[in-house]
């Protein structure tokens, strides 16, 4: 019997029931083999009624990010053919960067429900709990420079507002470069990695993390999850599937050279733009208040004496505050 | 017995002998363990001389280019502090990226005697019989930006250039962005790799293949070495400890910010300045004279119809016929 034979059936019935006994002739199985195979989905967490005479219907899939879960319609052509699902991880990134090195192809996606070292911008830690979040980083090849990768991480940021936008009808901001922000509470952050030469990329690893159904109890201080916004518990399957139909559409966009149309996207969701702010980078300080971002995905501050920076680095602190 | 300590008196005698017995009192270990060390050192290589009534002098060190040996007399602050040597690995940069994964600290080396899968510059093989040339990987920690890796490649070729006119005399020319030159042939070249957030770098490990003293017939066509230049036979630990101290005195320089110096000193010995070359990138072709790199190690090429292009990637090739 092929992998998830029996889900499949079920999956394609949905609301009507099928005969235990029709299952067992169409895949050439015993039903003894076709019942331990719904044992086994309920033990993971498939909801399954068995009525007599009926037969067999599927209720409900288990709150978990199995790869089969979200292949299945998935319809993309790139991101997430081919996807990895751990209950518990070191860190996504790091295991998608040794798939990356050992030659794997672009668009394979690692999801896991809990990552005992997750790592967030410049060296610090992403915090989420178990099995309430997303936590993915998906494998790309681009053939870009290596300067350009900030213009990926920007395109990221805007599949996952257009994804959340989609989800809930929330439209959240981005905080330069790629955090996703509600009302001054973080709800996502992107880490994007990559392994290059000079002047070629060998591959790069964007991790996204997304507070999706974790109390705000479970967060680090100023965080929230799109569960606490709206009120509602998010199907993470259904969130994960469009997440990567989303990246897909914004990364062959940028791949057909379109960045003018990511950026103008990226500036309509960006709550740093017109911002005062405090950007720290190398030692340095800088204040002023936040212009947009070029070309390149650099943003522009033009500070108190008139005299204008370019940051390509560190971090920026909104003075929410003062706006 | 601490390791080496036998050597180390042999080393620090050179020319006059030493009693067994002097060196098993001052180790407080037995004669017979000096001469079992004695006989460990031959096997390793070391040529050591054993005269009755006189004791034992170090002739001559084996031409391997052993961790400890790069390290005796080395002098250096950072580069080379810790070294691994291998007789025969996959790949030294891929060995020095997994170690700079784990936390490695910055300037560790390694060396190896043969690579199993050496490799050149957008993706092509790099070939080095066994035990004859330099094939070293670097691991350094800048605070860079991931777009600022070119100017290390570029500073490292210098450091090339100048350990070659040290050791030889000879002054060799560097082809954009950092082949090693002479008279059409190549010499050497350099692999810059890096693992990189998007506006930081966590590491970036420079792999060195330089070749010294393989014959012509054993090096891939248009290749050629230090011994086939010079005529002369290269002490390849001599000369690997002087490349550490020089990368260490150039990259201390483009740390400090003088990148200007180091453009100058890429001037001087660039072979492509000036000619006429084709460039090819990302299915272009561009042909014209090379102009000269800029701050961002950028080669600038002048067209036949006049129009400049400013070439940060790919291939160049020098159409030196036509010169």
């Amino acid at each position: 019997m092929k992998e998830n034979a029996v889900l499949n059936f079920l999956r394609q019935r949905k609301t009507v029931y099928i005969s235990g006994e029709e299952i067992s002739k169409r895949l050439e199985v015993s039903r003894s083999a076709v019942w331990k195979e719904m044992q086994a989905l309920r033990r993971l967490g498939y909801e399954i009624e068995a009525q007599p005479h009926l037969g067999y219907r599927l209720l409900a899939i288990p709150d978990k990010l199995f790869a089969d879960e979200l292949m299945a319609e998935l319809g993309t052509k790139l991101i997430g053919k081919e996807i990895y699902s751990y209950e518990e991880l070191d860190s996504t990134n790091d295991a998608a960067f040794r798939l990356g090195e050992k030659g794997a192809k672009e668009g394979l996606c690692v999801f896991a429900e809990y990552q005992k070292k997750g790592r967030g911008r410049l060296g610090r830690s992403w915090v989420s709990p178990k099995g309430k979040n997303i936590i993915l980083s998906v494998l790309l090849r681009p053939v870009f420079l290596p300067h350009e990768i900030s213009k990926l991480t920007l395109a990221c940021a805007v599949s996952v507002i257009k994804t959340i936008r989609k989800t809930t009808g929330k439209t959240l901001g981005i905080k330069w470069p790629n955090d996703i922000y509600y009302e001054n509470k973080k709800v996502g952050g992107i880490l994007t990695e990559m392994s290059a030469e000079s002047d070629r990329i060998n591959f790069i690893v964007v991790g996204l993390g997304i507070n999706l159904n974790a109390a705000c109890d479970e967060l680090p201080e100023g965080s929230t999850s799109l569960k606490e916004i709206t009120g509602c518990g998010i199907d993470r399957v259904g969130f994960g599937r469009e997440l990567l139909r989303r990246l897909e559409i914004d990364y062959t966009r940028l791949k057909n050279d379109s960045f003018e149309a990511l950026e103008k996207d990226w500036e309509t969701f960006s709550v740093t733009s017109g911002q005062r702010v405090v950007a720290r980078l190398f030692g340095r300080k800088i204040e002023g208040q936040a212009l947009g971002i070029d070309k390149d995905g650099a943003l522009w501050i033009r500070q108190d004496n008139g005299f204008q920076e370019r940051i390509m680095a560190g971090d920026v602190e909104h003075l929410w505050s003062k706006k």
